[in-house]
């Protein structure tokens, strides 16, 4: 028997890891309780942590407890119990003072107190003279957010042996936008579809449902618009509202409120009206009448997102009404729900002769003060959309009488979309840490969001979500820790990016320095080799027509002027760049004075956004020393030689993880190496027709003629 | 340390069992080697499986082995080595004559000759006094479907101690049809979208690509049509011929062919002609030279899929050229390259007023003899379209000097698309042994499509896909067997439905009968029971416009009326039916005599096409003993019932499988239940409208009214 044991046991634990080895498609995320490898870890925690304990029953609590159970079970090999009281020492303790008497006993009100509605403690306590690890909140919410960031501590191979955590999130709606359409096509989109099956619903719960909700929980993440901005009015009749229903219904375990977009004509679309005028009183009893009809379905519904008056959606302005107008009438219908209104700052007119850049500040700025209390203006984190690198909006800082959220996009619509590894954590915390001087020195993009600046309880940040049916849900296996930087931060914007991109790691892939190491620094200048071969320099908006996938620095003689390349990039002989200084456009002035003077002078200008302020000679004399256009092309050529790195340090990680995840993230990187070349190549031949320089010795010479790339004409690219 | 084992190691299968309870979603189909629970079975198997010897390292040899020891590792819970002689007792000895020169020691020569190209044989034999099973074939391929059966036989508990299997297919081609666009939407599809991810090709072979190759070849499907009937030229340019290579490169190991549509005016839209007049030497060199193009690329390029002069696809008839002058140009083309064509005879014209019914068969019948050798006529399963039950086609037996080939739906177009449960397998075979009488009695529609009735060696079968990007690749988990149906019944039209019930279930659930035999009842009866309350005794083409989801028999005046339901079902106040008989079309004369004169005669006419042939009225006593009128409520109703039935069917084996599959299945049964109560009562609500009699005592009334049903309007409805 006992010779017997001796034979099965390694055998069975070989096929299991061999498993493991061989495939896995990622679509466990970062949420992986394999059990840990490392011995002397493993056996401190299965030491220290014997048995969890937990009373209540309410759904979210149930949530908790399965994952707690299931988490432990897993990251230690064995089997952990659930108890309603202490047994022993190593119980883990999790619960509210209303759900759990022993959580009551401990006497935490005065340390719960300013954790509030969603934050938590993890402590390490003595318990009737035995050693206890205690998840404690207010809400139910907060346990399981506590439980998620203790399992995450085991998963990163963390000390627990005195752990003294309390948090709380530093924006209350961490919202994701889903770009998702009524027939599945996500605009922007790289992850294959919508997750919303909405044919099937209200019946059929897809399982993936509540894996989404559960990875959103994980990271903080309370809210999902789940429509596209540009928007259908469908979704607002009983048809959809009853799906939208199931839908909410699933998520709110997992601390989840639903949002819809409000599309601004659906009076006259669905409500067969004549007008949608947000002043007229028939329109906004529709409204009212509609928004009492989606909480009859769903008592915690969050909200409206609106696209008004932009890029062909209806708005305000088609009645001559502002966007206050627009966004109020719409606050009143939902407040008494206590539900809130984002109304997106990105207006900007083809009628207006001005620089896009300015539009919105132009738009709103005036507004200041105007909307009511439950709207949150949503603004992008730059002025023009989503570039590989932008400077932070000028509207953050500019409106202190009303909130404002911030924007980000996760889908890479700009940044190498389904095939290129872009880790954006260094892209979010450039513009959270950017200060606006609004009040001076230190008020930060982050201030402003969070509501410290201005003093706002209401605050909010959203991202454009990459999320589709792809098995590992983000197309690209990296892209996946965008989602989880999103939420990371919109939790805590202190943490940075080195600390998230090490915690995902660990969770996603190994705890392994050999892995975690290289793949951090490929992971933190990822975004850096992007921004140098695509737009270097302060460039933006050189993408291909419609689709932006691959490079257009060309593209000209299109409909709007504003969608056009060399609107943005205002090459010829002279030089090369948009002048928003005061012989320009005089965007700078929309900044509040510090910035202007650092933005308006190239001198001061960082050199990351020259081309986006000034319009700069040939033969300028750059930082490195080199003149413009050499440096232009070393920029290029580094974006592309970054790429050819991570390559070769992607190879060196080779059977550290399984197969499977390590070919995907090999192959595409073979596709991003042909996509960087392509855009250094594209850009640098068509730009060389304007400075007529040669490419500086010793640099890889373009592979085609200007031609060749300019009669690319790629079909059917996603996200459109 | 062996208190320490005892104490890790049911522990360890613990979490494995309740990992397996707990969350299934699908993906592994009918491959599935978990470890046998069936203890005896598994001891005896342990016993008898020690070893794979396998020889050679063909990339086929090498999918073979490695499917071969992980099969049995899986299935026997032990790692089986692989040795490439034998070591012990118990070997599987794998291989052909010219890889394995101890598979040529066995001198199977004789044995091997009949199984031809792609058979295989199956042995218990000693070799050298040790008791072995070998699985040999004549080529690589062969070894492989030899490997899966082997597998089977372990996953469906069967007795190997003595194996003498001898298998081949009877058909020459099978061949998946899929109707997948480039834009990844797939029309009629019910399973998320297509799994041809355009735009990361060549570059990103996703995994997906392998796992479906590795299940086609498991059920011995060779060949797939990657894109859809409805065709793109764009798919025979550059820019797409290197991304189908990149597939036929995934997919050749496991024996499968690539083919593409043709669409018929390609020479003018990518080849920048001014016709395709399949007459003009210039056309035919134009396809000469694409196909030699393609060949380049992929030396085994299957052939071309065409549909022509059909539902708006431009085709010979544009030139007044008829249908084989197009096949044999395209013929012409492939024949050098040793391809072939595939012309459906899907063709019908709104032009023409004779019943749809009758113009293929109008069209085709004419030209029997006049195409190429290497050309096979692709007919579906009907004469109209793919309806829940239709008699067999009058083309088959009707052109002795042509291949005919079939053409099945496995895709739920008119089946309850991506939510009812229906088992395809009753309705294929009910065709396959439908008697055409062609040349007497026995001259069975498998025998014409086998090439056994003509003496053809070339024969050949599609199954329109039901694959798409849903994590189960079917959407609804049963669909799966339709899959494996279709690769089944291609391999061996013989098997019955119950044979093909019991392996499926066993190998994708369990072994366990009070799951098996419940569920495999359900299972025989679903396809009755859609028949049942979507269009019984004979009744077609009922469904809602365009999308065909849902009833919708009053749809009449569109442009086309054959394409409305009046048209079809032609009820009126004196009674319901198509008229084909000599008083009405007369389709009935395109089948050999003695099916004219059971079909044409209203007394001898098999009642489940009763209104298939004849108008029949309201009070004709049917073969129970009721009135039409009655029998029609009667049968609607018993169609809504057997879904219930099947709803306490399913409720009955929870528990027995994984939670997260059981539930799918549940939640779509409800769903079902739903949508066959909105079949029965519209359709019983609106030939009300004409037969004027009340629904029969102790039958359920209807919901809503007629106008509910007919103002019900669903919105983005998939495969479309």
């Amino acid at each position: 028997m006992r010779h017997r044991l001796f034979f099965i046991l390694p055998l069975l634990l070989l096929f299991f890891v061999t498993d493991y080895l061989h495939a896995d498609d990622g679509y466990r995320l970062w949420q992986r309780y394999d059990k840990i490898e490392d011995a002397a870890k493993l056996n401190g925690y299965q030491q220290a942590l014997a048995e969890v304990v937990f009373e209540g029953n309410s759904p979210t609590l149930l949530v908790a407890q399965k994952e707690l159970k299931d988490g432990l079970s897993g990251l230690l090999g064995k089997a952990v119990p659930v108890s309603q009281r202490i047994t022993q020492a190593g119980a883990v303790v999790a619960g509210t003072p209303a759900s759990s008497a022993l959580i009551k006993s401990l006497g935490l009100e005065n340390r719960l107190k300013p954790v509030g509605d969603e934050g938590y403690l993890l402590l390490t306590t003595d318990i009737n003279g035995r050693k206890s690890t205690v998840i404690a909140a207010n809400t139910d919410v907060g346990v399981l957010y506590g439980t998620f960031h203790f399992l995450r501590l085991l998963q990163t191979h963390q000390d627990i042996n005195s752990l003294s955590v309390a948090s709380a999130p530093k924006i209350k709606h961490r919202v994701l936008n889903h770009w998702d359409n009524l027939d599945r096509t996500v605009e922007r989109g790289y992850a294959g579809f919508s997750l919303w099956d909405w044919h099937r619903l209200p019946g059929y719960i897809d399982q993936r449902y509540l894996d989404y909700a559960r990875a959103n929980a994980s990271i903080g993440i309370n809210g999902t618009v789940l429509t596209n901005v540009n928007a259908n009015a469908l979704v607002l009749t009983k048809e959809y509202l009853v799906k939208v229903k199931a839908l909410a219904d699933a998520f709110r375990p997992y601390g989840i409120k639903v949002y819809l977009t409000a599309r601004f004509s659906a009076p006259m679309e669905i409500g067969g009206m004549k007008t949608a005028d947000p002043l007229d009183p028939q329109v906004q009893a529709w409204w009212k009448e509609k928004t009492n009809e989606i909480y009859s379905y769903i008592p915690d519904f969050g909200g409206f997102l609106v696209k008004a008056d932009s890029e062909g959606q209806p708005g305000p302005h088609n009645y001559k009404r502002t966007q206050a107008d627009g966004a109020n009438m719409l606050a009143d219908a939902v407040a008494p729900h206590n539900g809130i209104v984002m109304w997106r700052a990105f207006v900007y007119s083809e009628h207006t002769p001005d620089d896009r850049h300015k539009q919105a500040f132009n738009e709103f700025k005036p507004l200041d003060g105007k909307f009511r209390d439950n709207v949150l203006v949503q603004v992008k984190n730059g002025a023009i959309d989503f570039q590989p690198r932008e400077p932070f909006h000028p509207l953050f800082g500019a409106m202190p009488n009303t909130k404002l959220m911030m924007e980000f996009q996760i889908t890479q619509e700009y940044l190498g979309q389904g095939t290129n590894l872009a880790y954006l954590a260094p892209l979010y915390k450039e513009v959270l840490e950017s200060d606006t001087y609004a009040k001076g020195k230190g008020s930060t993009v982050a201030k402003v969001v969070d509501g410290t600046l201005d003093n706002n309880k209401l605050s909010a940040i959203a991202g454009v979500s990459n999320i589709g049916t792809d098995r590992n849900w983000t197309g690209h296996q990296f892209a996946q820790s965008n989602w989880y930087t999103f939420g990371r931060l919109a939790w805590d914007h202190s943490i940075s990016s080195e600390e998230i991109a090490d915690e995902w790691i660990k969770m996603t892939f190994t705890n392994k320095d050999k892995f975690v190491d290289p793949v951090k620094t490929m992971m933190l200048n990822s975004h850096e080799a992007i921004v140098n071969y695509m737009t270097p320099l302060g460039l933006h908006h050189l993408m291909g027509w419609s689709h932006h996938y691959g490079p257009g620095p060309w593209i000209k003689d299109k409909p709007r002027a504003d969608w056009t390349s060399v609107y943005y990039h205002q090459a010829d002989e002279n030089g090369i760049g948009f002048d928003r200084t005061k012989t320009g456009s005089n965007a700078v002035a929309q900044y509040f004075p510090p910035v202007q003077k650092q933005f308006g002078n190239i001198k001061k200008c960082p050199e990351k956004y020259l081309l986006w302020f000034h319009h700069v000679p040939w033969d300028y004399k750059t930082n490195s020393g080199r003149i413009l256009w050499d440096e232009l092309a070393y920029r290029y050529t580094a974006g592309v030689d970054t790429v050819r790195q991570m390559q070769q340090t992607w190879n060196t990680v080779e059977g550290m993880i399984d197969e499977e995840r390590f070919n995907h993230v090999k192959m595409l990187l073979a596709v991003q190496e042909q996509e960087a070349k392509w855009w250094r190549d594209a850009c640098l031949l068509y730009f060389q027709t304007f400075s007529k320089r040669p490419i500086p010795q010793g640099l890889e010479e373009p592979e085609h003629t200007l031609e060749y790339y300019m009669q690319l004409d790629p079909k059917f690219v996603p996200g459109i």
